[in-house]
This record gives structure tokens, sequence and C-alpha cells, in this order.
């Protein structure tokens, strides 16, 4: 096993590079147990209820549920957004994307088309993990910006390989919407496939994707036994359009969405056996979770929140709560873990593992949850607000959540102010069901001067997907 | 570890006793490999979603996600009814309660003030085991019928320690009903608490009755190390009104529901270290599932059923689909099972086990499911009848499950044929979303067939519950 016999007790002030602000001051603490190696596998579109431990019936998981069962399996785990980029540009900068500019209530998402993405000056995982030192890849689909100025590679990234945005957009077939992405071809969809800044592949072959990601990424790990890494594996699937590998053709009797589910979870295995093989297991923390709730419009191909009510786009907990495992045979305590939890703390988390002390001149969402998965301690979080687009629709302040503003996922652009709010205990009815808002006028008050609090801190900046 | 060294390769021909009609036959079949002991641990009204391994986000149940992984975890398991009465029938007896005459569309459970039960000529898997020597205990809630040839020590069990009934009758105070349930008093039910025939408490102390159930299971265990047994430790829990002891009071974030789901859990944490202790755990093979799905119209204090549909009562996949765990250290394959079973199959695969040849007199409901448990091969099921009282609501077969008449689980008379019936594929949607009805005619005539012939088994018996 790689170990870092690094005796500094002074603390080293990195330079400040172009990346950052003037403002930024950026140290990094070098201390003299080695520092942990991070992976972050993230899903796409797959929802709370797609894997065994989280209840489906159908789609088998065991990968998922060994790493669940030995690590932690959390339930009360938030993104940042119940779409795409802004949910990515939350986990990427441990901050609410309304911060960086990253969410919109019109285009809710980058298109082939967009201008913007995630602003130089935005700090990312891997741009602080670098200054300590990381050597750092993103594999998969990125979605936060795909001009150059934009990419991973621009981002604190060594090393890229996946698509810039999402395996629907670059259609070049004519024709209705629904049966092209629910019995598509690769060709439809004339979507890149890059390394670092290069279009290697023009459209990417989707039926190898999920193995070719799982290949890089067992390979990175392999090349860097003897630095701390970070691996960003962003899987494109199970976003429609839904393909998976000839091995996992009709595997699942969840049908094709439960294959491709199927395969995920087999990557999930080979990055873990890696891990052991390697001797890194002990010293690894792998994440796995997925950027938002499944797409309840295209059905059967969607994926299932389990018990919790609504899916991708909207502010119901079916639409930003995921299934989510921490597993690190050697430093996590395992068990289920109900408390609070988002993407965007995995950026303090891991900034601190790191020594590497992120810069004060901007507001940070995320807290340090290493106590919660070492078992040594509390969460400070016991707040989460739901964003849709540039408005917060809902907060839930421990077990309560009000939701202001209701709109159906997809649809409508028709908004509900609930006025009072709506008022759920998410902890005794998490699905939503029951609405306790007349018997807790002071919760909803609480939960207001939160939300004011919240908003205080909220500066306007530029609008970078409607750019 | 009891080892019963019997080399007996001639067919003993145990003796029909007044148990049984004239025309029975009942062979036991002694070898050389000790039998093994069964516990099956019963809830009452717990639903699909309502353990940690089934996806619940609150109620820890870490002794139930352990056996699951450790053993099987049973994804489509169904019990014969939606309420408590004949699906307890089922169980007892491996026959649909059609059989038995233990259903009945107007009073679908048994009532104290009823003159009804198991009939003195069904065979229960306690009488069945006990013709192969066995020792056998029913702890908890019967409800097969209260009068003295119906209970336990007339159906084949030595010991009977529990309430004959369900834990909301013999209500003595008057008042709203769902008021009473929802914040109870013991004294408010005049239930009784039996000891073999007689009453030794009324009313049943209901705060303690879940720990003293265990109490009897463990004490049953240490005393019958060196002979095989059966115990049917039926809580009489979640059912409301909804009790737990001191030391479970406000444990769980899921509220008084989830206190008494987590006390349950504990409960079978003892049975599981109660085995291991007396070294009978790999001899033994222990079940866990639930008389029939949660009961919602009690909303915060009713269960749920996970990402499934309804709920007790009713025919859709919440009402009947229990979350089901079947765990033997040395017997049982691990992993997670979506083959179709149901409690029906407990009389057949245990009386395989124990080399107790069943008379073949009359219908059986249920297969040997020990080849799936073993993992050397198939269930022989692939058909599930959804009876609601007398009658056939839906039909299972294979993924493919047709509604022929449907109806609200409780408030509502209303029966809606369905013609032509609402077809799901439960694999793919097993949240019942997606009618496919018009895509498979031909799905739809198979499965009415199946039903036919179905029919043709059942012939006319007197109903015991509305005696």
């Amino acid at each position: 096993m790689r170990r870092l016999h690094i005796k500094l007790t002074i603390l080293i002030l990195a330079f400040t590079t172009g990346i950052f602000s003037n403002q930024t001051t950026f140290a990094v603490e070098k201390e003299s147990t080695p520092t942990p190696n991070f992976v972050i596998i993230f899903a796409d579109d797959m929802g709370y209820g797609d894997m065994g431990t989280f209840g489906h019936p159908t789609i088998k998981t065991p990968n998922l549920d060994r790493l669940a069962y030995e690590g932690q399996k959390w339930t009360n785990f938030y993104v940042a957004a119940p779409v795409c980029t802004p949910s990515r540009a939350g986990l990427m900068t441990g901050r609410l994307p309304i911060r960086s500019g990253m969410c919109s209530g019109k285009r809710r998402v980058l298109f082939p088309d967009s201008n913007g993405g995630l602003p130089e000056n935005e700090i990312t995982i891997a741009s602080a993990l670098k200054k300590a030192g990381y050597a750092t890849a993103c594999i998969g689909k990125w979605h936060l910006g795909h001009h150059s100025q934009y990419l991973p590679t621009s981002h604190g990234f060594d090393f890229y390989f996946g698509i810039p945005y999402s395996n629907d957009m670059d259609r070049v077939k004519e024709g209705n919407y629904m049966e092209m992405n629910t019995n598509p071809k690769i060709d439809y969809f004339n979507v890149p496939l890059m390394r670092n800044n290069k279009i290697v592949e023009r459209p990417a072959d989707q039926t190898t994707i999920t193995k070719r990601y799982t290949q890089e990424a067992v390979k990175f790990i392999r090349q860097n036994k003897e630095k701390p890494f970070f691996i960003y594996l962003a899987h494109s699937m199970p976003h429609i359009p839904l393909f998976r590998s000839k091995d996992f053709e009709n595997v699942s009797l969840r049908g094709i969405y439960g294959d491709v589910i199927q395969e995920l979870d087999w990557s999930v295995g080979q990055v873990a056996n890696a891990l052991k093989e390697t001797g890194l297991d002990e010293n690894t923390i792998v994440v796995f979770t997925s950027d938002n709730g499944p797409w309840l419009v295209f059905r059967e191909q969607g994926g299932s929140a389990g018990l919790l009510s609504g899916g991708k786009g909207g502010t119901y907990e079916g639409g930003m709560r995921e299934p989510t495992i921490f597993w690190s045979p050697g430093k996590i305590q395992p068990g289920v873990v109900a408390e609070l939890g988002t993407t965007m703390d995995l950026l303090p988390t891991f900034a601190k593992l790191a020594n590497v002390q992120l810069p004060s001149d901007r507001v940070y969402d995320g807290y340090d949850i290493y106590p919660v998965l070492s078992g040594t301690g509390k969460s400070k979080r016991d707040v989460i607000f739901y964003y849709r687009g540039t408005e917060v629709f809902a907060v839930r302040k421990g077990a309560y959540k009000a939701h202001f503003i209701t709109q159906p996922e997809y649809g409508s652009n028709e908004k509900t102010v609930q006025d009072p709010p709506l008022l759920y205990n998410l902890n005794v009815d998490p699905s939503e069901k029951y609405n306790i808002a007349e018997k807790h006028p002071e919760v909803i008050k609480e939960i207001k001067q939160v939300l004011a609090e919240h908003l205080k801190t909220v500066v306007a900046v530029e609008n970078q997907l409607e750019k």
C-alpha cells in the first residue's frame, strides 16, 4: 500500500494560479498520514428505488448491495438540483448552483448550442485536490460546459474521457422525441466522445460506453498506485436513450432499464475489485450516488423513486433524494445513515481529508461529513434547499419540509404558490402524503426564517445557462 | 449440535389420529441426516417497504438486514389473502383459504363473536411436523378460531402463548374507532392473553407483548436443543393499536410505527442469537414475513408498501406481496431471489425436509421451494391467485398480472369488473402503473385459462367466517 511519509509541520501556502481569483488563498497542509484516494461514481437519472438495497424487487445489484452492507447506506442524501447541469455544478463546487450561475428556470441545463459553462474562478473538487498533489480523472458525462475553457481539463482534471453533455443531445434524426429515445439507434444522436480536449469518436458508441468508462477508471487506478488520486466516474447511463453492451442484453427481469443498471452495478464491482487488488481499498473512499431522480415521463424506460413521490425535474423527494453509498473498508463505519447529506458535502469532506484548506472568499454550501463516515460524530447539516432553476421551491429543516411553490416536473409552466406552504414530516412520512401544515405553524415560521437568512447569502451572478 | 442418528430405511406409516379424516394416510420417513428446525416469524400488517433492506429510509432494522444479507431476500413472495384470518389459514395449511372455508367477502376475518375456525380435518404445519417428532410452539396471534377445538393446541401445537384474535378487538370503550386506535390505552381492548387453553391475562398488556413473545420463543429454543422443533412466532404488531415496550419508546425517527418495527427487529435478533448460542443456527431455517400489506387508512400509524401500489385488504401488490427473508447459515444460499413464492409453500417445503409425506386426499396450493433456498434449482410456481374473500380478483402468471375485479381496500362495497382486465408486467412495472392489456391479448387469454383450470379444483365447503 502506498504510504506518503512526508512530515511537514509547517503550513505550505500553495501559490495562487490563474484558475483562482486574486483574493483566493489556497492552503495545503501535509500531515504524516497518507491522504486517502477518492472515487465518485455518479449515475445519471437513476432513481432512489433502483437498486436492491433501496428496495427494487427485480433489478439485481449485488455489488452495490455489498458495498452498502460493508459501508454506509445514506437514506437522506440529496443533490443540489433536480436536473443535470445544476446538480453537477453543485457537486463539483460544493456550492448551490445559484452561486455559480449554473441554473435557470428557462433553459434548465446546458445544450449543444449553449455558450456558458462552469466559471473559471470556481474551485472544483479536482482543482482543490490537485493542489495537494492528487492525480485527477474525469471519466464520463461532464455537462458543465463544452467549450474549451469549461471542460474538465480546465477545471483541475489531468485526464478526461467522456461525453461533454447528455447522451440524448445532438439529435440528427427527425421524428417523435419519445419514440426516438425509447427505440433508439446510436446514430440518431451525434454526441461526441472526447479524450482530454479532442473528439475521438462521433457519434459515441453508447453500447460500449459504460464498459469503456469502467476500463479507463480501472486503468487510472492501476497507474496511480503511488500517488493519491481522485476519480470522478460520471456514467452517461441510465439517462435515455438507454444502451448497454452485448454482455448485458436481456440479463434483467426489469427490461432494458434493468440491464443498464446491472451493467452499472458490474462497473462498480470492477472499480471495487481494482482497489482491492492494488491494496488501495482501505485508503480509498468510494461514493456512489445519482445526479437527480428518475425521468418518469419515459415510463418503463425511466427509473423508480421507490417510496418517494415525484422524480427528475421536480422538488418532491423523488427528484432530489438519491440512493447513496459510501464505502471504504478501512475508514467507514458500516451502517445505515439517516442523517442529512448532499453532494455539496463532498468537496469540504475531501478537502479536509486531503489537508487542503479552501479559500474563504466565497460561500460554501457543504459540510465536512467525515465525522459521520468514521462513526465519530454528527454532521452539522440540518437544512436542504430544493431549488428549481433560480428559485427555492421547498426547504427541509430537520424532519420537516415545507413546499412554497409546486409545479409538475415537465410539461407545464404553471407554478402553484402554496400559501400556507405544504408541510410534511419526512422522517415519519417519506412519501409526502400527509400535509401537517395546520398543526405546525411554528415550524413553517422557523423554515421561513431559515429561507430568508439563506436568501441574504445569494448574490447575483451572470447566468451561464442562458448565455 | 443435536444429531439424530436414527437410521431407518423402511417407511414408518404413522397412525391416523382423530385429527385427520379416515382417508388420510400420513407417512413419515426417517433418514440419517438430522431434520432441520423451523422458525416462522410472522409480522402483522407490516408493509413491503417497512424495513431497511426493502428500502425504508428511517426504520432501522439491522437484524433483519443482516439476516437478509446472510440469507435470501425474496422480493416476489406472497400471502394467500390480503387480510389476517384467510392469510394465516393459507400459511398453516398450504392451501388457499377457499378450500378450508376460511374466507368470506362479508366478514373478512374472524371476530370475537364468530363461531367458526380452522376445521379439525385440516393439516397444519404443526400437525404435520408433530408426526415426525417435532416439538411445536405457537407464540403470538392465532386468529384461526378461538373456541377450544380451533385453538393451536387442537391443531398440532404442543404449546401456545398469545392472543386468539386481533389486538384491536374486544373493544370496551365507546368512541371514535380511528381515535381509539391511534391514541390507544391498553384497557380500551379487552383482548385475552392465553397460555395453552387458558386465559392468563385480560386485557393483555400489549406494551410488553412483543418482549414476552420473544422470551417464550427463546426459552422454547433452549428447551428443545435435543429435539427438532417448529416455532410459529406470530407477532401481534404492527397491527393497530400500536404498543411497544419502554425500551423502544421514541427510538425511531419514523415515530411509533418505527418504534414498533424496531422492537420486532430486536426480537428477530434475539431469536437468531439464541440459535447461534445453542449451535442450532446451521440446522434451523428461519423465515420472516408478514400476513398482509400495510393498513393505509391509519396513515402515519400504518406502514408503507414501498414502491408497490395499494395495501392491506386489496389485491394490488401492496396488499399481498410481503417483505420476506429466509435465513439459515448452513442451508441457504445467500442472495436476492425474485422467483415467485408464497406462505403456502412453507408446509410442503418443511414437510419434505422433515421427511413427512403429506396425505394425497386434498389439493395443496404450495410447492417445495427448497431447491431455491439451497441454490440447487427452481421453484415450480409461476402462478399467484389474488383472492379477496371467496372471489379471485386477479391472477399473476410469470411476469404478468391481470386484474379482473378491482375494489378499494376499505370503505366501499363497489366492485369494478375490469373487462378487458387490467394487465401489468410486474417485473418491469412493479408499481402497476402502465396497463398493457391492449398490447397483450394473448397473455390475457392464457391467464383466463389458468383461472378457469384453477376454479375447477375449488369445491364448496362450509364457510367458517360466516358461522
